[in-house]
């Protein structure tokens, strides 16, 4: 039997994962990244970690056939980090190459969104699937494209990037530093902008006396939705047309099978998809929408370790 | 050598032309596509018109390898058309089986701004890249899109139907019903409607001077522009920005090397892009501007022949 390795590199936290190559896994374990300590020193303590966990398994280390890496950032060549989100470290660096140094197997490394899209389709919501648009929507949009069973990562590392296409013209303020960026309204961030914005003129509503006194999250909207408040109703519709605006873009560019939803917004459901469903046929062409499936992703914690071990047997 | 059959077949005229391996055009000939008689009935003419025209060149028949077609519509799996625009033909038909029964080589089909795109990829402005957003901008808005030198076709025929991405919630009404489209904006039809619309309430320009009792075309605003009516150049500026705002939402999806432009309004070539560059910083991921090229597209009338060619040759 042959083993790969599934690294989901992030800022606070590593997840780390041996995995065979039906999909099984072997084990996993969380290390703190603590990457204020450098990149190389980081990476070595990572490797030291992750070889003793599999000398405590069942597996010999010459079955280990690969790793790949999930990455909070732009990827080229499946090794060059374009610029790290959250990380001390250096722009550029080929965190493929050192990660090899210590292990002495083929790495590779994409996008953290990418890597989830990867695994939801070798073993999650996209199994037997190979047009897949998947979204990780929660503080921000992020987007992973898999067209005839492989990433489309963009010149740039930024293909998929689609929580930054337009929506409206000089519109609301993203984080970025544009105006009018998808995810600046359809976020979990962005559910909570329209809910305190409306809230700052209506407090007569089931989610002000729910959240008053404490930070309101994209969750009390929904939760609260759900009890009738018609008030939040309101803000999931609003939610709603402003996703389905954005999927329905990107079905009419890429006209892909499935596409797989992750991240705390897609925690909803279908009370949230349901809406989508009906709204987004002002949006998309309606070929695209004739076999289409939205669905919610499956894997949870488990998709950055499956997708970058599956990142790495793809050779 | 090794030759290749390029077939563009329009609503009105169809082109056929010969190609050998290295791109290098034999010969092409233009025939009434006359729909009106039937699928079979005109299929079976166009190959007879194709096998005559062949006799008469150097070329053996048996040296033609495949043939290759652009369609006006969607194309499923590189066969079947999904509808037809413009033509009374039945919609679903096997299209290269069609041509196959008459020619005995295989045949393979594809919509024909997708074709275009592979033939600028090919002998074109795309030359020597891999990933290529093609765009032709006249009437409507449609696209190719090259990822690693294959075209996204989509799972339905409508990848790359990108003229129907919404840049404004609610916006201008699109011939395809819906709302919002950025071909309402940005297409040859979208400068007219902006251009009338304004002239509606303002005729001391030079723009209502020149085409004061015919009617206006987009050629005019840019002539207009070009000898400096500040009237014009508004409406270029608007065209820029709404050009803008559809490529920068692409490159965030798909980050490719370049983005081959044709059609009528890429005849205004760099007076027009030149802005476009410009308004796009607002719009695209800085990374996916660093080393994008935005050029005209090169072959004109050739580009459908060339690709179709191409297209039959990937086999």
């Amino acid at each position: 039997m042959k083993y790969y390795v599934g690294i989901d590199l992030g800022g606070t936290n590593t997840k780390l994962g041996l995995v065979d190559e039906s999909g099984n896994i072997i084990f996993t374990t969380i290390a703190k990244t603590d990457s204020i300590e450098g990149f190389s020193e980081t990476i070595k303590r990572l490797s030291n970690i992750l070889k003793a966990q599999i000398e405590t398994s069942n597996v010999s280390f010459s079955d280990v056939k690969s790793v790949g890496i999930g990455v909070p950032g732009p990827v080229l060549n499946n090794r060059i980090v374009k610029f790290w989100a959250n990380f001390p470290w250096k722009n550029g660096v080929d965190l493929a190459l050192e990660f090899e140094k210590n292990l002495g197997i083929p790495v590779k490394a994409d996008n953290d969104v990418n890597v989830i899209t990867l695994g939801e389709m070798w073993q999650g919501a996209g199994q037997g699937y190979k047009n897949v648009l998947g979204l990780a929507i929660g503080t921000g949009i992020g987007g992973g494209i898999i067209v005839d069973g492989k990433l489309i990562s963009g010149l740039n590392g930024a293909g998929g990037e689609v929580g930054h296409i337009k929506i409206e013209h000089n519109g609301k303020l993203c984080g970025c530093g544009q105006k009018g960026c998808w995810e600046a309204y359809a976020s979990a961030t962005g559910i909570i902008r329209e809910a305190q914005s409306r809230l700052a003129v209506n407090k007569q509503n089931l989610l002000y006396k729910m959240t008053k006194g404490r930070d309101l999250e994209a969750k009390d909207v929904f939760d609260a939705a759900k009890q009738g408040d018609k008030f939040s109703l309101g803000i999931v519709d609003y939610e709603a047309e402003k996703l389905a605006l954005g999927i329905g873009n990107l079905l009419n560019i890429l006209d892909p099978e499935i596409v797989v939803i992750g991240g705390g917004v897609a925690l909803s459901g279908d009370f949230l998809f349901d809406k989508v469903k009906e709204k987004i046929k002002e949006v998309a062409f309606p070929s695209t929408l004739e076999t289409l499936k939205i669905v919610t992703a499956k894997l949870g914690n488990d998709a950055g370790i499956l997708g970058a071990a599956y990142l790495g047997m793809q050779g």
